[in-house]
């Protein structure tokens, strides 16, 4: 893992000669591997703005002929390098083309609100940003870049894709915003296709943009794939464009209060007239003298002499002219202080107009101007907002900066205060200057198709509608250049490896394929058609970027990470907080829909960079939360053990390397995999003899292995290699200290010592005992599967055959809950669960039977119930010359012959027997006092009797499970409860020994 | 924590004499303390349906005089237990007042998709619920015993509180549609509001409403107070009046077929006329031989000449006369096959009917019928959901069921498919029987006012019309019984502890509280006032509930609890996952705001009893949610070493505990505290020497004696205690085996060895570099703080001053991020960090120092910087003597004299001194030769001076990090190295030595 320091070269710094200085001589040996201080900074002059992890985009960057070489000129100030860009990238065709209408819709002071959200939120954005630029050095290469490197592939995957996305929405957008300026107002004779009917007028105008945005959309493409370089140099030109065109709004402004411009408008009671019908404003005009009807009463009425056979509405009411700019003196903007939503189709009327109304009838709707869509300020909000993106211009152009640290923030907040400054402006004064019906005139219908905002202006409304032509144009040009550079830059960087094509480019480096594809993008937000309903769609990809970056400066900041530093002073995480939630919010007021599935896009997003692991050496702001996360959730845990409802073995599977460090018996994980426990918790532990100072290495070899094993059996979970001087002394250690907090083991699965009797070092099964002894001690649960090798892997399937449980005493439950976790899994699913229970003389069988099933049933768990009868001890004889055989070292292993002791008791032998038994009581009291001496001799019995009955039932048992008896108190029997196990397992194949740890593990409720 | 299980008198049972049976002698150490299987199983016949863990339920319920004793007859069966309650509770009103209304408005064929999926949902979560009944012993109490005792409290309480708001505004549903019933259909006369206008009818009706169901609500809360007994008694006389009206509907409509009922319907064009203000449906009538105005004349025209002065409408249509009950043989089944959605206030009008239309003109439209409210497919899903909803009333008589696990699924099952069969065949009869307009007609205004439902009814529309009131009058009560015992019922679990209040009541257990506090809330409903309103409501909680049931069950599953093991056939996870999502979608698709309310509403339940921290003795079964979201994130934590920028100081801090296991040093926690490592990992060790098999409960002691300590300095991480025969062991083992998966300690902080001078044991300072040399060998970075008890407490704050860091040697950066960690907590927060560093002869020490200030700039740290020259060793001879004055056991502490030894180098100087620097190499290199020999007297020097360096620079700052050296390779030089440290740091109040683990902490990138 190659690290991203600065430090990289310390081990060449060390081979220096000047270490040797006596006066550091108490430093020598560290001075042998890591640098002095003196020799360390005297390599930071060379780190300047250009440092290592930036070179490999310093490389790409230079092999990408069109950009200018970043390390020629690293020199623009703030003022052409950050400030100007922003401002030419902030505004844009809303300002031209919506927002008056928006004023006239939303009234002055909701459109101060509208403003104000926006506004507040690509500042608090910016704020974030400008901490981010701040936290270290900034890379050449662009927003993308930092905040990429600076919050990891996942966050700068998305963002990054969110805002290419929006980028090129936002291309499509402008060229939209072009095409309605020239075919509205300046050449409207170019339309392709005319309405045919009265409704159909604004589908017409609909595919004239898809037609002509198609055309504009492949010039401008083709442009951009030509000659790139030039689009660049045309962007002051833009910026004057649009300087000039808010120059001559405020002009016109001024000028209207002495001097208003006369654009007259027809009333028709309260209802606006579209004014391209007819000439004049009047009902008759006089013509030689003559009334007669004018232009106006013929498209009213279906005839021209002056009888009643009119529009009812025209008939009551007068046709009025007013003045559509009234001035800044005028006082019209109290009319215009609150808001006047209008539904589809409703027509635009002026209130406390005089008006009679016609019963409500409305015809002749086309001769009115209608409202187009429905507004509301939801939707005002979605359409306002792609006017104030643009706030990563600066950002973007790091590389070129003088003090890129120092420009961006100064930079970008100067833009937004100047912009945002703009539109307050614009938004009085166009509610103080213009008529509201002129307001809410989106296509200046009453003002002879004049562009609404162009008639406020001085000198000419064309300075504006060609200024504002001009400078959208530009602006698509920049959308489809930057947007492609974009796509380039995230698929070079190989987070998303399905984007790996746009990575590639012409000989000189052109993103033709990125090109390519941002075109098809735009195309689709041009087939939109409407600027009204594209611009809701490039907002959402906005916010949801600024959303990523206020997001991840809150979370940096709320965890504290060390590395997060930003050096801009007036960053607080509040702030990001505040710009995240208002970026949730106006996404989810603009419309909530969008705002779902743009979440959910870059949602997936995020999830896939996740999923594809993408191993940057930029590392990440965020990896921090999965250790906060881990670490919230660990102490969460730790509140004592688990209730027995939620009880789940955690095994610590104690694992015995071999002596090159290889695994010895696997099985033992693979058995671990098949309890499923892989929804709990494994710990694979595992113990070196030495000395650590030493085999440090050795052990991380030796948890490599394991760690291998583990993915080779699908155990999840972690591993632990100690090392230490005794084996037993590290599996002490590893009992008591491994888990951390909640997630401790309870359960320890441990290898039997096999070819004990043969080894002549009695240490492999005094360390079996003694973790025994262990467990017991840390009231753990034990499981010992014998002959383990023959345990099935998990290819294996177990189509028919039993779990066999022999119940002999009630150990919390564990013999019963293991069979079914076992069968859980593929292996073992088709097993059935025998469970043998071994009555005494004094039993009733029957009823034990039957208790057992009900018991079982409540457990829910099936099995088939069995309950073995044990003739008392009739073969003793036979056991003692057993034990001694087995004490003298003779290795008899042949299977016991199994004898049919299978009766039934009923019911009243049992009655007898019980009688007996009291009396017998006595007798068996007595035993007490012979315990300590025979004690053996009858545990061998034991062990034989049971082992009989178990081969006899079990022997072709999948696998048996066996209570496993406690080990002696003192140290002395040691060696016989070893031969005692041995016993009793004798002639099984499959064993697995299992001891509680002490507590119910198992329960009837729910 | 006393378990929950069935097991409890284990150690009584171990007390029976028949464990020294000699066929389980080998067991006789387990039978000391566990039940033999016999005895066990001997037990568990007394626990058949009422167990242990209801008991206390069992109580409570029985001091709860109204309902009946459990204990007395839990003889019910499915049919009269389970499957007629559910049927009670599900029908209801909304089947007698809005189906035909929703068949209108959706068509058959949506409203068939509506109740789909309104079944489909209580289906699945009724699988769900039979899951947790067949999970365990059913608990007697009802869903909400249950279900809290299944899932945990959190999921309980947050479903029973849903439940109970659900029940409440069931209740006021109810009570409004009683009203409804009376006012509109029974007693129109009795309203005491009367629309004054046109536009006045429905608010005067809401106000009717809110007084009526007022005076209901209080009625029936008496009622209720007084003799709760009765209203359960009319349970069945309220099932037969639903069952009756049903019938009749049947009845209705198989005589449709040859004898429709006559309902002519008056229509104006394909207008719906009202009835009720006109007798004769014609324009006209003959009256004595002369066609006089009609009544319906008069409505529409001024006059009654029959001029034209006219509503126009009228004058262009015809009236005519259409029949309501086509009857089911009619066909008119595929006119109502499509949905006919309104606006509010929309005219019903007859498709295909013949018409004029006037021109748009609407007027006299208080004489045509008009849709009351906007409908849409998901407003009727939210008025439809509560007639499914009463799925949890067989559950809820849990206690009185003869088998409950059998009767609850198939009885709730078999309720919800006779209910779901009966909603489909009355949507498609009242389709195929019903007229188009009468349908739409939610009040049957143009039906006489008769309940539309009625009109198809047979023998009589009072049938329907006095049954459904009745039982709706039934139902309202069954709500207002039932919510109270649950709050009640709830607030005695106080897992919500400020309900409290509620869990009491009178004398007979009547939760007098609780029925005040449902009155208040149901009254909420009334003023709400309109049945579409509160209906939506009401199912916004039952969805909610529903919600939580299947998610618990899913989540169950998932997470393969053990304990969970339903025994339920027909169960499986992804059906409830299935029946969550048809739950969230049904929240969404009927009111997106109210699901949001209702999910922060639940939401905000569940984290409060989380956060109240109810210790229910019941378990949960999510509790395996957090393991395993512990799980998880640790597992996704393993992935390697985090990115140099992630790097945060994750400690393990080694206690040493005194004789009497106290902490002997508590200001190492405090510290560790401080460091901001709570955002870290912490984990406190300790090493208790001793044995394991005997010290366990000493360890306990020891671990819970830490924890406290850590509580009080409120150093949130962990805790191992580990039990070693000697301390070094213990401690390389927790270096080595603490923490767990990617949760490792990347830090040691170790105590300095005070006294080891005096002390004649040398194990204290072997134990001490045996430590540091374990930590170099694992690579972890090391903090020992000396004089570690002056260091400040919590509650000090140190309001100037420095923090001094020695840089020497560059180690990666610790030194750096100490001091800026620190800094981040309130103690050190005012201290200012000084950054010095050792100019040797061939430094160029103002060059290093501007270089030293960029690093820092870059590194985002605060800090003053400074450069110290040494001169040339040139005090030997002092040191040496020093040195031997050191080893001649002379304990001379005072403190040594500083002298002034600041120089400027200026650049020529430098230059010069570069120039001999480079013929002295040679000189230099010849020291190697030497360095074996004379290395401990050259470090020697090299400690006292630079001792004298910093004691000069540093004697008054608050802290003071120093580079840690190096121990010696081999350890003869132990106790000079030792010596070393103290000369080192001597005469320094607070000094910190640290010493890096070898990689970098910090960087200068983003």
């Amino acid at each position: 893992h190659k690290e991203n320091s600065p430090f990289l070269n310390n081990l060449e710094a060390g081979k220096g000669g000047d270490y040797y200085d006596k006066n550091l001589a108490l430093f020598e040996e560290e001075l042998d591997i890591r640098p002095k201080v003196s020799s360390l900074l005297g390599k930071l002059v060379n780190y300047t703005n250009l440092t290592q992890g930036v070179k490999e985009h310093e490389e790409a960057e230079s092999t990408d002929g069109s950009k200018k070489k970043v390390s020629k000129s690293p020199s623009m100030g703030t003022l052409m390098g950050v400030y100007l860009p922003c401002m030419q990238n902030i505004f844009g065709v809303i300002l031209f083309l919506r927002l008056t209408w928006m004023v006239g819709m939303a009234g002055v002071l909701q459109s101060f609100l509208i403003v104000l959200l926006c506004c507040c939120c690509t500042m608090l954005t910016t704020i974030s940003m400008s901490a981010i630029a701040t936290n270290g050095v900034v890379p050449a290469g662009g927003s993308y870049f930092m905040i990429s490197r600076s919050l990891g592939p996942e966050f700068g995957g998305a963002v990054g894709l969110c805002f290419y996305l929006g980028t090129t929405f936002a291309g499509a957008m402008y060229i939209l915003g072009a095409i309605e300026i020239l075919l509205t107002y300046i050449v409207p004779q170019a339309a392709i296709f005319h309405p045919s009917g009265a409704h159909d007028a604004s589908s017409a105008m609909l595919n004239n943009m898809r037609v002509y945005g198609t055309v504009f959309l492949l010039l401008m493409a083709v442009v951009v794939f030509v000659g790139v370089k030039y689009v660049n140099k045309f962007a002051s030109l833009f910026l004057a464009c649009v300087v000039i065109s808010i120059l001559s709004i405020y002009a016109g402004a001024i000028k209207s209060i002495f001097d208003p411009p006369e654009f007259p408008i027809c009333m028709l009671g309260n209802r606006t007239l579209s004014r391209d019908q007819f000439d004049v404003c009047a009902k008759t005009i006089v013509k030689d003298n003559i009334t007669v009807a004018s232009k106006l009463w013929k498209l009213f009425c279906l005839n021209t002499n002056l009888t009643t056979n009119c529009d009812e509405y025209f008939l009551l009411n007068n046709v009025s002219e007013i003045a559509g700019i009234p001035g800044a003196a005028s006082g019209i903007l109290k009319d215009n202080l609150w808001s006047n939503y209008l539904e589809k189709g409703e027509i635009l009327e002026k209130a406390h107009h005089p008006s009679v109304d016609a019963a409500g009838q409305k015809n002749n709707l086309h001769l009115y101007v209608l409202s187009d869509i429905a507004t509301s300020f939801m939707v005002l909000v979605g359409i306002f907002f792609p006017s104030v993106t643009g706030i990563m211009a600066g950002s973007n152009r790091s590389g070129d900066l003088k003090d890129a640290q120092k420009s961006i923030p100064i930079g970008t907040i100067l833009a937004i205060v100047t912009t945002s400054l703009v539109y307050f402006s614009c938004v009085l004064l166009f509610g103080a200057c213009i008529e509201g019906v002129v307001l809410r005139d989106k296509y200046g219908d009453a003002v002879n198709k004049n562009l609404v905002v162009g008639t406020l202006s001085w000198p000419s409304p064309w300075v504006i509608v060609i200024g504002s032509f001009f400078s959208t144009c530009g602006a698509g040009l920049q959308s489809l250049t930057g947007a492609p550079r974009l796509l380039q830059a995230i698929a070079k960087d190989n987070i998303i490896p399905f984007l790996w094509v746009f990575g590639h480019g012409k000989a000189n480096g052109e993103p033709t394929w990125a090109l390519l594809l941002t075109a098809l993008i735009a195309e689709l937000g041009i087939l939109i058609a409407s600027l009204d309903m594209v611009a809701p769609i490039l907002s959402m990809f906005f916010l949801m970027c600024y959303l990523f970056v206020n997001l991840a400066c809150a979370v940096q900041t709320l965890l504290r990470t060390p590395n997060w530093r930003p050096r801009f002073k007036y960053y607080h995480w509040a702030l990001s907080f505040l710009g995240m939630s208002i970026c949730l919010a106006l996404m989810f007021i603009s419309s909530w829909y969008y705002a779902l599935v743009a979440m959910l896009i870059a949602g997936m997003i995020y999830k896939y960079i996740e999923y594809q692991g993408a191993e940057k050496e930029w590392g990440d702001g965020i990896r921090g939360l999965s250790l906060s996360a881990a670490r919230y959730a660990l102490l969460r845990l730790e509140e004592g053990p688990p209730h027995t409802k939620n009880w789940r073995p955690q095994l610590l599977v104690l694992l015995k390397l071999d002596e090159d460090l290889h695994v010895k018996y696997p099985r033992l994980l693979t058995f671990a995999s098949q309890l499923k426990a892989g929804k709990g918790l494994t710990i694979i532990g595992s113990v070196i003899q030495g000395n650590f100072l030493e085999t440090y290495g050795e052990a991380q070899a030796a948890e490599q292995t394991i760690k291998n094993m583990m993915d080779i059996e699908k155990v999840k979970g972690f591993c632990q290699v100690v090392v230490a001087n005794k084996v037993r002394e590290g599996i002490a250690h590893l009992i008591q200290s491994c888990g951390l907090g909640g997630m401790k083991h309870n359960t320890v699965v441990l290898g039997w010592p096999y070819g004990w009797r043969q080894s002549e070092d009695p240490r492999s099964w005094k360390t079996f005992i003694g973790t025994v002894r262990c467990t017991t001690a840390a009231h753990l649960a034990l499981l010992v599967p014998k002959n383990v090798s023959f345990y099935p892997s998990n290819h294996e399937r177990y189509n028919e055959g039993n779990i066999d449980v022999w119940w002999i005493v009630h150990d919390g439950g564990m013999l019963m809950l293991l069979p079914f976790l076992l069968k859980q899994h593929k292996v073992w699913r088709k097993c059935k669960m025998r469970i043998f229970t071994v009555a005494q003389m004094d039993d009733n069988s029957i009823q034990m039977k039957k208790d057992l099933a009900t018991f079982l049933y409540q457990l829910r768990i099936e099995a088939e119930v069995e309950v073995v009868e044990m003739a008392q001890l009739v073969k003793d004889r036979h056991s003692i010359a057993r034990l001694e055989s087995l004490y003298s070292d003779e290795e008899d292993e042949a299977d016991p012959v199994p004898e049919n002791i299978q009766m039934t008791w009923t019911k009243e032998k049992c009655d007898s027997e019980k009688r007996n038994r009291s009396s017998a009581v006595g007798t068996f009291r007595d035993l007490i006092s012979i315990k300590p001496n025979q004690s053996n001799v009858r545990r061998m019995h034991t062990a034989v009797k049971l082992n009989e009955v178990i081969v006899n039932r079990s022997h072709d048992a999948r696998l048996v499970l066996l209570n496993m008896p406690g080990p002696p108190k003192n140290t002395d029997g040691d060696e016989n409860y070893m031969e005692f196990l041995e016993v009793l397992t004798e002639g099984l194949e499959r064993v697995l020994l299992v001891r509680g740890g002490g507590r119910e593990v198992i329960t009837i409720y729910s």
